[in-house]
């Protein structure tokens, strides 16, 4: 069923695909902010003499056109950085941005899909149909998958696939389960407003650190008191600023945070509850509180055929000992948006090496991708491509 | 007692005085920032031909030599401003620096100083003795007092007077108490390290923002249950940083705060429990606390026969109805540092009325100054400098 | 399969077994003191002349030996009720008893298994093996299974099969998965000692109050931000006893709660956690802590031979549409301890109705059962024990 | 000014009084309970020919009237035990009431009182006016001087004056300053409803556990954030019971305290946060708050000629080195309910001696009396009485 032409090609690319992730975890750009990246992407498409188009304001949405008649499949990888603080310093090709870092892997995606696109596009005469290629950005602020579909990212699309590499699993192990495999992600904001003053003196003030501390605290709650224990679910506080100077009470506190779950139900009552803990907190101190909930994107529930339809790819591509039954995460993926227009999949590919230090959880200043991983996850990009429209 | 000429001249430059307030009131700087209104002093009394000095990096120290030998005497003022938004915008003299503003009234502070500087010298010949000007930067951290005495800000004197502007006070009442006035002030920052991670998988980090919430919650106690009642006693948290962004749980937490008494056994005592709290706090979660304790100014205890003094010179000046009888505060003042080296007294002097809407609380974004409290203040600065070199 | 006599014995004896129901309903007695029940049982098992022995200090273990040779089946319902205050003042058969209540439908379950003993009975000439009665003392407190089974109430059993009402199922729905069903439930006491004192000094005190109150708050973080929250786990503090009086601040806390998880790695960890969080808030106030973690029943996993043999009972005797899927649950059974001996399955039978207002949860004082439960429960006793000796 | 013979009669009965007190300590009876005490007292006064009349329930009211014509003094002692476990279990004379305990002196005032009175009862012939003795019940509940007050008992009273023996003072040092000595002392009894049931269903439920614990937490901030530091305030959670059992999520929560402080308006102040603080809290959670806040005594302020006469009879009787500048106390007192009517004062005996261990906190259960101030204090209210009375 694979093809052993692609096999070939991306084995014969492999130091190229290394060197380009190289490149881009040098280069890490913020979410909406991928200039440079897409540039390199469209440069490099052009190169390749593949058909594309940059999107507004970053991210490329790009043709491979077979030389037979077929449906349309489409690949996406995610291209944005995170701010987070890289702590590999020892590494060449560590981040030169401070404070930001490639520490969920998207530069490998990149990387992966751009060269199982010089692979596919070689094998072009003999594809029947054709291949999307998705370049989107801003996957970590969950907002680029929705834009990308805005633009036209899944117009004439039959089917959708997409990969993570994945620290928590072995190198080269694939994982793509029917059903649940990623959460929603949602952010919330609460804001607190006291009445500040002079540090010495608080009976005159309303101290917006107090409530602000009470509300985290009280907030444990919802997850520990209010909601079956059976439906997992999560409400993360990753940022508070609070006031403005160590003798100034505060007059402000600010909080953001994020909550996963995997049903509709359980969405609501915490965006309720977030509602109501943050407006009583206020109100034993005298305060106001503003809760703003944004829904990012929802659940990712892998459509049965699809996913089935990677494992068998990995099986033939990697032998059957490469399949992985990885626990559904609390993750949040906006591949869901793909999701809601065309069946699809998404799968996860292991990174993860203890010989290379290469188990850091997603998100940390130490986490880093066993390179072994990525020729595998761009062959897997490129095999489910041919085995889809050779069905 | 009071000089007579000295009353008719604060009088005469009333409107000068205010002109100069508003002048600085606009152009805020903040502490150790003052390079402005030093020029503006320096070039002020470099036209008026009363020697002095710029101290580094910032204020001034002048000598105003009188005709006659005698003691020295030192008034000072204080010239910073907070980093507070001012939120008197419709006042035509309102703050020109976002996020700046003279929330405490030193602008007047300065201004009332230049005015009696002006008339002091006009009455030089008759001076028994010598009057030393402080124009001190850096009060609101604690810092500046320090630094002046360091640079010879009271080198020679014999007796030293200060005075606050005071919301709290009806205008134009006049209090200096012997004993304590203003409380001990100090820094803490407390850093909590946790282990940063994705915000979904919370049970592969150590949260830093319920740790630091945690923390603010016990640390109430210290005050409500720790220390006796009788004792008054201030902590403060007025700022806290935490984590870095809605979905990455935070690895780091800082939080700074102000702690404010009136005897060296609660100093030690609340030094100790935000040791002891922060630690504990960070091991339950499994966190380290790293606590900075940083001394700023003591208790300013007035001198009895200085303070007495300044009642006496107030009476005579304003009528014996112009005394008040204010409560200690809570509120900090490195004036204490002079006071370290050399006996005097430090006076409130009132500009709060309701008509004018100037009772707000200090370092709160609508404190203004009733500005007919300039004048006596000022008067008060020239009158106790001539009364004390008279005696 | 099922036996058809066995169906109209039961159906026959539907109004004794309620009425049975309602006396044991109406006398509810607390863990270890169903001294009423325990002759109850054994006088009505004596009337129908089964052979059977108290245990100590309560319970009953009987035996109805079949007229053929054959293997032996357990079936097992628990006997004792809550301190639990009962608001179903209204029912003619209330507790009599203050403050005592059967709010989980143990009353249920004696009942049903008696009714199921007399039917059995009746047909023992045709059984081809012998039934074990167990009617097991405390359940509620976990620790009742374990006294059975030390008293031999499994030995020489091949299988064993246990019934829960469930008014969280419609009634008459019966409910039978392998593999997880109850989770284990485990009991833990923390007790905290500071120094009590006079209510109006409380510097010269360590307040058990705050130190107890700061570990609640804290302790919902082990669930909230250390435990994945794909593994449901449950930690409730179910008692608070804190000091004597309004104007004596508090030397003892006294904390008393339970844990419930589904595997051995979680149990371990927040076993740990709970000592962990209790020395160091302690510490945090310098008070003492001591934890008592005792672990009550393993988790309740069926057997999935037995389980599927429950379906396909229930299927044959109530038709395939009484079949439900219920979800694990986060309560405890100590049937746990019968299946570590021999195998077997426990399953529930649903016993809500809104019409009848009787899906009130279970440790609830309006808790009640649908009584047309009844028969369903005991023929289901039954007709396993028959159907399993005759496989 | 005083009298030599009442000094010496005092010394006389030494050891009856010691034995008195021991006699009374170690039959400690609670407030309104004091019935064998007051028979005990009434026996004794019968005995000694005082006229006295019982109040109800509990009480005693005397009279010696003097041999001349003159103003009525009063003298007041409390005659109420704890419920405190007496830990000093060696005394031979340790309470024999378990739970029960003299653990703040009532014992050594009623003593000292009764012998007072026998020796100004021998010199009654030399007495100008009359000396009324209250032996007064139930002060620990501050309901008891109340009660004594509508009874009767400063009915013709033209000055009041109490003692309280102090542990936190030397031996045998009195202190009586003008103005304010003890605090108010309200009661506040805060009562959470959340919905109960099974420890394993926390979404099923209101846990008043984590709500009691939330409101204990966030009331911590009353006093440190919302009152003036300058202002002494306490506000103390003696008692909490929560819930019933260790696996049924807490229905109810029952929280007791006291509040104390000097003046009107932050009283008042405390009992309104109580109330916005409960009821917040218990909306955070969904949850209803009762609060029930009863006012105690007032502060007790001492009248400013009665107190310096208390200072010069002590500087006459023991010498000006015995005089004490204690601090006021945020203990309560319901001797206010006597100065509510007649002017008056209360001092302070110290009986603190760290070579007879004997400096524990008042309700302690190791607090004791040195009786080496029992001759002290029976002197003093003698000799106030005949200086009083002589004036």
């Amino acid at each position: 069923m694979i093809n052993e032409k692609i096999k070939q090609g991306i084995k014969k690319y492999g130091e190229e695909l290394t060197a380009i992730r190289r490149k881009l975890h040098s280069e890490p750009e913020l979410s909406w902010e991928e200039y440079e990246t897409t540039k390199f992407v469209s440069d490099y498409l052009t190169q390749l003499g593949i058909e594309h188009r940059k999107t507004e304001p970053t991210g490329v949405i790009a043709n491979i056109k077979g030389g037979k008649p077929g449906k349309t499949v489409a690949l996406r990888a995610d291209m944005d950085a995170l701010p987070v603080e890289e702590l590999n310093t020892e590494l060449p090709y560590a981040s030169k941005e401070k404070g930001k870092m490639h520490a969920c892997g998207h530069d490998a995606h990149t990387a992966m899909l751009l060269i199982a696109a010089k692979v596919l596009n070689e094998q072009k005469e003999d594809i029947p149909g054709n291949v999307r290629l998705i370049f989107q950005p801003a996957e970590e602020s969950v907002t680029g998958a929705k834009a990308m579909v805005e633009q036209g990212a899944v117009e004439g699309v039959d089917n959708v696939f997409g990969i993570h590499i994945w620290s928590q699993m072995p190198t080269n192990r694939v994982s793509c389960n029917p059903g649940p495999t990623f959460a929603s992600a949602d952010i919330f904001t609460v804001t607190f407003k006291g009445r500040g003053g002079h540090g010495a003196m608080p009976h005159d003030t309303i101290d917006a650190a107090v409530i602000a501390s009470s509300f985290v605290m009280n907030v444990q709650s919802v997850v520990s008191r209010t909601i079956n224990p059976l439906q997992p679910a999560v409400v993360t506080v990753g940022k508070m600023v609070v006031g403005t100077r160590f003798n100034v009470i505060a007059e402000n506190a600010v909080i953001e945070g994020t909550v996963r779950c995997f049903d509709g139900a359980t969405r609501d009552h915490i965006e309720k509850q977030l509602q109501i803990y943050a407006e009583n907190v206020a109100n034993v101190y005298g305060a106001t509180a503003k809760v703003d909930y944004i829904r990012g994107s929802q659940a990712v529930i892998n459509d049965e055929d699809s996913a089935k339809l990677v494992q068998q790819v990995a099986a033939d591509a990697f032998g059957v000992e490469s399949l992985y039954d990885e626990k559904p995460t609390m993750g949040g993926e906006d591949f869901s948006f793909y999701l809601d227009e065309v069946p699809g999949s998404f799968a996860l590919v292991g990174s993860g090496n203890p010989e290379k230090d290469t188990e850091w959880a997603h998100h940390h200043g130490k986490f880093n991708v066993d390179e072994d991983a990525l020729v595998t996850g761009s062959e897997l990009y490129a095999q489910y491509a041919w085995v889809y429209l050779n069905k």
